[in-house]
């Protein structure tokens, strides 16, 4: 499907009908297994913030890629008018786009079942943002848990990140979208949009169909080196987290480094051993098992051997989008690919949110 | 000047050099006196609220005309992304809309020397305004006296009353506007546009000129109902206000009921009688007059006969935007023109804000 530019969007818009939300009509996962495709839109956005780590594919990019074949209309943009609510270097922020948009393609989104753009090249998303924040109030914005959180850490953010969760119900509604997968962080910014649709339409007639989350199966993948915190970009230690652009001799180390516990059986108890749990919940998901095929598969190994097993299935899973990035990057390094994986990360701002 | 429209926009921005604007280089006024036209850009907005009264036409509209002739650009802006922070009944808005396209016209803004153009019809503006809302902190906009007042008033507002300084200063910026012709309330919203051009060229490159404010030299117009506050739409009392579409009748029976005091002589002492000098600041702006000639072209009368003679000068300026606007608009009856002035009038939303 070809870009949504500027000068075809409004007859976009104009085309698309209004579609009657059923709640739970479609599955969430990675939606394959519907065969008969469901009338909805889906629409995600994702944070040019470089390359994405294994916990961005496994918990929301390969439902992503699953859900093209799910839905009808399928829309995913690389949202950087909020990435710039954080300060950016310009031509860091360039490259990230691009990095994110091979990234996205790499791993399987498609262009002929679902639209991938850049937020900013739509003028739509920040006008329909002011006309949504004209009828959006400030107590509903200011108790959003994100923006407490964000404005304790920082004292005081910019506009820009007290408004974001009005622009991505622009993001999301601009689309007329009815499924949006969401991580469960971001619960609350979807019901903003689902509040702001119901004020638009009790004042202007039915416009805007109440978006439906969509929450991914998928686990919430660990830091390697810390198991109790999620796995992410702006993690300081360079060796927790494994980046879709990782070598495989990097992912070797990686996971040869992880820190499990002193019992060498491999066994699924998240709750006492986060370490080795967190091994077996990422073998599970990158060769599509349950937990369970995933520890029988263990069986005799001790936790030292059963590390490079996962390695393994990870770099099974990786290396093509790896190479399929570099090629379409045209072999250019790209960011968040490191030499020396030892190397802790610089401080980065916060990690890619959906919708 | 042709409108600019949405695809010659960036072209426009391209082609624009970027202005070094000089303190002071232009006076305010109306600017007829510059015989060379000063090489700024000069940018206003006003909000579609129905066709303006003396108030605002004396005290922002016809200085706006002359500076026409004193600069080599300038940009009006029907500003209706600010109209919708309240809540506004579409039809009504739209009606708003053509009627201050008309007024504006009809008071001498002139297509030949100048751009008018509808703010919604250029996405730029909310473009522009998300991103310098990411350079804009909270406490920057929060400790706004409008806000202050506004959030007061009705406690807590929507997002968009909130952040509108900061679409000001975007519609200011946008176009790389030199000078900004605003009343003294908006002089600290014109701050905020400085300082936000300031931070972007710091941090990007010089982009933006420093926008200069262009103080209004022309009198505050009193209400006619009570001399110590300024006229204004939103007047419960429909005599306290004269419209620019009002009938040469409605204008002798507004003055007629004018509150002045006991004294019969005409005198100018803001402090001690508001309502006569009020009188003899409209006659002053009205003719061009200091106020001095003012009280010279009353010696003998009362003042009773005084209104009159006022009354007869508002008309003569007055008379002739009335019918254009008639013309203009096909000969409908335009918002803001009742058929009688003792009718109070509805509630209105907040009048016109420059900038």
């Amino acid at each position: 499907m070809a870009l949504p530019v500027r000068t075809s969007m409004k007859r976009l818009l104009g085309s698309i009908q209004t579609c009657t939300a059923a709640k739970g009509l479609c599955s969430a996962g990675n939606g394959t297994e519907n065969k008969v495709k469901c009338g909805g839109r889906v629409f995600s956005g994702i944070q040019p913030t470089g390359v994405p780590h294994l916990g961005n594919y496994l918990g929301a990019l390969e439902s992503w890629v699953g859900l093209q074949e799910g839905y009808s209309s399928v829309l995913y943009s690389i949202v950087d008018l909020h990435a710039i609510t954080m300060p950016q270097e310009p031509g860091q922020l360039r490259d990230n786009i691009l990095n994110m948009a091979a990234t996205l393609l790499a791993c399987g989104i498609n262009p002929a079942h679902s639209i991938l753009f850049q937020q900013s090249q739509v003028s739509e998303h920040a006008e329909l943002s002011w006309i949504l924040g004209c009828l959006t109030s400030m107590p509903r914005l200011r108790h959003l848990p994100q923006w407490k959180m964000k404005s304790k850490d920082k004292k005081e953010g910019s506009v820009g990140l007290f408004t974001y969760p009005v622009l991505q119900a622009a993001d999301i509604l601009l689309y007329r979208s009815t499924h949006v997968p969401v991580g469960e962080d971001q619960v609350q910014h979807l019901e903003l949009a689902q509040d702001v649709a119901r004020i638009f339409n009790k004042q202007h007639g039915e416009l805007f169909p109440i978006p439906q989350a969509l929450l991914s199966a998928s686990p919430r993948v660990k830091s390697l080196r810390d198991p109790t915190s999620k796995m992410s970009k702006s993690d300081p230690q360079s060796l927790a987290t494994v980046g879709l652009s990782d070598s495989p001799d990097d992912i070797v180390l990686k996971f040869r480094k992880a820190v499990t516990d002193f019992t060498s059986e491999v066994t699924f108890d998240p709750e006492r051993r986060p370490g080795v749990s967190n091994l077996v919940a990422i073998h599970a998901a990158v060769c599509g098992w349950t937990v369970e095929e995933a520890v029988r598969s263990a069986q005799g190994l001790e936790t030292a051997q059963y590390k490079l097993l996962v390695a393994d299935a990870v770099i099974h899973k990786v290396a093509p989008i790896r190479v399929e990035i570099a090629r379409l990057r045209g072999g250019q390094r790209v960011s968040g690919e490191r030499s020396d994986p030892r190397r802790p990360a610089g401080p980065r701002s916060r990690s890619t949110a959906a919708g």
